[in-house]
């Protein structure tokens, strides 16, 4: 069992009567980032990895740039607190926050991109490809991992993958936090982004497909249906963009040539 | 058809090969909406029903009390605006955007509530029952609604019930936007939400459960499942928390008293 769930009394009810029982919930907390002596932001995520969620925030946000400009993070697991320090003490949060997108996803939702970020993001050039097989392969490896949701179905998973194997993985209760969480963990430990595969449990929408383009990963899984905007956003930014990836099938939506057909299968149009 | 799809082509990938196939997506709209000519937030959600979104959203966030303080609405469909001006300019935007909460769900997300706004909240009183029959009848009728969810697997769905059926039902990208679309609709429209059910496809996380109690909803629902501190807030908050309805059966986290027997039906536990 993971940590981050709970055991409660309920009624269970059904059309023959009620009685009593137990459930387990996953566990939400309000996290408060305060950079540099200013509160920035509360997030209402899942109580692990505080850290890497708080640094993962700060790196997509645009208000971290890299690991060297930290200079001091306090982690208040009980309070729900995580205080960074920055080398340079950027004018963040009054700009900033004044101009912010609320997100649709099934995340945590709110993003301080404008659509000058947008447009200043560089169009992803990897030329890595990976096979039907290895997607397919990696999304029952994915599967298994999210113990927390076979639980409770309360969480969202996402991974950051090689060809081969599942490098980094994390979950959450929203699904922007399970990979900022990632993202995190990447920065602080020297893990690159370039030429890997995100895949998420989640829906994708247009701040998911922005957030991965961000961190120049090229190609973005999902065992869920895309937007019309991350499709456009996708197109754009040189995303590979695969949805309901089920039952040893996916929809490509972008750059197919990047899923590249096994020894053994064909083109049926070219 | 609804018509917040989009027709796209795509390639359908399966261990057999590749083909060209069209596919239909959900659309994603950034709204902005501006209150007393100050821009006060981007939402990421579907294109319908804008003016409700944009009034449901005022009126969550408590920047809009009732339909008579509404001076002039003002939609633009095609940029994706909605002005409104009110009677009361309210000093808004500037003390409450920073003190922002971005919370976790599978919805809009961000939330201007403090914690001193929950302290504030009015515990429901309703003496409203509904019946387990009741129950499973609006969640059946609620599934049969919402077609776009079956077309592209990516909306949210909310209903608002009495016992008997659903009185407002809408869909969105995002779970928070199609519960405030919903209580946009009952502002301009003068429809009560007092004693009634609120239903939703969505996951259910505190902002969920503090929406619903700001509006004196006695009992919400879901098929998915709650957190912790949603649970807890629907102890504090008396709201009856019912999650998983699915195949005849329900998990009921709270108040189960407003969930009643049928007569056939007896408490296996008093």
């Amino acid at each position: 069992m993971t940590e981050n769930v709970e055991r409660l009394c309920i009624q269970r009810i059904t059309r023959e009567g009620r009685r009593d029982t137990e459930d387990i919930v996953t566990q939400e907390l309000p996290l408060t980032i305060i950079l540099n002596n200013q509160e920035l932001v509360t997030l209402l995520c899942s109580p692990t990895d505080l850290m890497h969620l708080a640094i993962g925030f700060l790196s997509s946000e645009g208000l971290l740039g890299s690991k060297d400009e930290i200079k001091k993070i306090v982690v208040d697991d009980q309070r729900g607190v995580v205080r960074v320090e920055t080398e340079d003490d950027k004018e963040t949060a009054s700009g900033l926050i004044f101009k912010r997108v609320i997100t649709s996803g099934c995340g945590r939702g709110a993003s301080f991109y404008s659509t000058a970020d947008v447009g200043g993001l560089v169009k992803v050039e990897s030329q890595i490809r990976v096979s039907v097989l290895e997607v397919l392969a990696l999304v029952k490896e994915f599967q298994h991992r999210s113990e927390a949701y076979r639980m409770t179905g309360g969480v969202h998973s996402a991974a950051l993958c090689d060809n081969k194997s599942i490098l980094v993985f994390n979950e959450d209760i929203g699904r922007h936090n399970a990979i900022d969480k990632i993202f995190g963990q990447c920065m602080l430990q020297g893990i690159s982004t370039d030429n890997h595969l995100m895949i998420t449990s989640g829906r994708i929408s247009s701040e998911m497909l922005l957030k991965v383009a961000r961190r120049n990963i090229p190609t973005l899984v999902s065992k869920s249906a895309p937007t019309d905007l991350a499709v456009r956003l996708a197109s754009d930014l040189g995303v590979t963009l695969v949805g309901f990836v089920r039952g040893g099938r996916m929809n490509v939506y972008t750059y197919g040539w990047r899923i590249a057909i096994d020894g053994k299968q064909r083109s049926q149009t070219s």
